[in-house]
């Protein structure tokens, strides 16, 4: 059973992600501290500093030879069963079917582990938890987040290729009309044409591939989050391999800066809130429904994979718990660069984190009970 | 004996703040990464959110009914001889001597104590060098801080009255220059007029120390680094009188933000020497004059206020050190906020922190020898 004590536990943990949240919201909304460059500032120092060495202080203290195997297969096991089930979902109702296939993934299987998750877990089952969700921290970070880029790489590229289409239908077209009167050259020319094209589309197709791999390349070489998971877990495998230890001065360098990034993040997290205008401005009956898809569907699937793996007691319930965390920030980053539905990731968020704690506490309950 | 272990020790505290501020300094030099709008705003959290959080952390695990008399009366002591000095010389050698007084004082005993000095002492002699410099930084914080702000005011006040007198007889003069043809009538006038003038100097003085002490009230209500370390006091006094612990709720809630304190001043340290057009610009021999003041003047006098109170040993050590950290940053932002040679702290503050290891370190050989 639940008790009052352990809900006071996660209180601890969670009280001080809203007390920073908070403050940066009131900073804006009621000193008006800061202009929106200067939250920009402040954003950019997050996402640039705070959240890659807090990442790589969380993945780089996992211990990679002994990954949860069950906790692994569960997690892509969710994550295929949620991209088959958006995928024929999206084909039979949607139009733009690739960018509601992306964001129904992005809103119900990439929970906030890295800096809700953590925190939140511990007050529940203590550093257990802690161990097991950083596993799922490192796969999101290296394996989900990357994947998800490649998504909205590929629609990127599918967008284009269409634009391309089009316009070389429109020039045919035009080319057909103004040639009416030489109707006997048509054939030749129409020959000499396709030819043309099939040696362009050869061409092109290479050439597409290599730039797509090229694009996804250089987002993941920007992004200093992949960079810092990536040293992360390579310095896991060293140090665990080898039982070397960080040296103090490094540990101590790196702690300096990250040790903030969890205030930092929850506060500019805040200011991010006070600086939207709208906070449902994707209309409320998307909001319900993406509401549905993060906090019903998602651990549904989990809780279903976990099962069917095998998970039993204190993981399948962590399993369960941690899939119904508030929206992660990672997949907003990206529907805001590639324009694929932001203002419900945003509502996502923001909306999610006011929810997190009644929700993590329901299920916590639920599951306590059962 | 000072051994490697010891330097290595003071690298291990020391070096992690270096390493922020180069990040600080990289991301402005190298990587263009802020705009100076974007760097005002970083640094106005750390102003207004992690240093304050800072402060209170600091001074409110510190004891102070266990305050060291003798370390309490040789800063007390080491103020007042830097003042008298200094207001002798000021008063002989300079034209604009209340200038150089406020910026004498600031260099020679003001030091950074908060963030470089934890950290550096910690590394040299352990937590009781610890114990003892936060007794410093309660000093500094909520009384050398607050008297040297009532000598900027009193200085603008000075300024301000200067330039009325100033207004006052050009006045008269215009005055007595337009009626020469009325001679008759001037003595009359000019005895109404004196009288009216007392009148309105009883009237002014009485107005212009209220103004004084509201001016002064005002700049300490809108700091906010005052009202935390005030609290930090506050909740001391109670805490240790009737042992009583925070909640780990409230605990926790302001780690979450001044745990980062220490990287996000440093890193913000670091922008604000990128945006530097010119680190010297007050001019080599000022620069090497107040490099004199702070780390040989300060830690002299501090030396003899120290020996003369009694002390020796460690004490007397960790005193005579804390004396020669690097400039503090407060005066800087004091001396900037009233137009008093802000040049010559902010150089201070970047050289003394470039400086700041080998000096304590050459000062912990010097001290460990004897």
């Amino acid at each position: 059973m639940v008790s009052l004590e352990n809900i006071y536990h996660v209180c601890e943990e969670t009280v001080p992600l809203y007390f920073a949240m908070i403050l940066g919201y009131l900073s804006i909304k009621l000193w008006h501290l800061f202009t929106p460059e200067q939250c920009a500032g402040i954003n950019k120092f997050v996402s640039k500093f705070s959240i890659p060495l807090l990442s790589f202080q969380v993945i780089s203290t996992n211990n990679p030879y002994q990954m949860n195997t069950k906790l692994v297969i569960s997690d892509a096991l969710q994550k295929a069963l949620a991209f088959f089930g958006f995928l024929i979902v999206t084909k039979i109702c949607c139009e733009k079917s690739m960018d509601w296939l992306i964001t129904g993934i992005s809103v119900s299987t990439l929970p906030n582990t890295l800096i809700v998750g953590i925190p939140l877990l511990r007050g529940m089952y203590g550093d257990e938890a802690v161990r097991l969700i950083t596993q799922i921290v490192v796969l999101q970070s290296l394996v989900w987040y990357i994947i998800l880029l490649i998504f909205f790489e590929y629609r990127a590229l599918k967008l284009s290729s269409e634009v391309a289409t089009a316009t070389q239908v429109t020039g045919k077209e035009r080319n057909s009309n103004s040639d009416i009167s030489g109707e006997l050259e048509s054939g030749e020319r129409q020959t000499r044409e396709e030819n043309r094209e099939e040696q362009v589309a050869n061409k092109t197709s290479t050439k597409t591939s290599l730039s797509f791999m090229l694009n996804v390349g250089k987002k993941i070489a920007v992004n200093p989050n992949t960079y810092a998971s990536l040293a992360g877990l390579v310095w896991s495998l060293i140090s665990y391999r080898w039982r070397i230890k960080q040296p103090t001065i490094i540990n101590n360098s790196l702690h300096i800066l990250s040790d903030g990034g969890l205030g930092m993040a929850m506060f500019s997290l805040g200011l991010f809130t006070a600086s939207q205008s709208k906070i449902i401005a994707c209309g409320a009956r998307t909001a319900v429904l993406s509401l549905v898809l993060r906090f019903i569907l998602g651990p549904s699937i989990m809780a279903i994979a976990s099962y069917v793996v095998g998970m039993r007691g204190l993981l399948l319930k962590i399993a369960i718990v941690q899939a119904a965390l508030p929206q992660g920030i990672v997949p907003f980053v990206f529907a805001k660069e590639y324009g694929v539905h932001p203002d419900i990731l945003s509502m996502g968020i923001i909306v999610g984190m006011i929810a997190a704690v009644p929700i993590a506490l329901a299920y916590y309950f639920l599951i306590g009970v059962i």
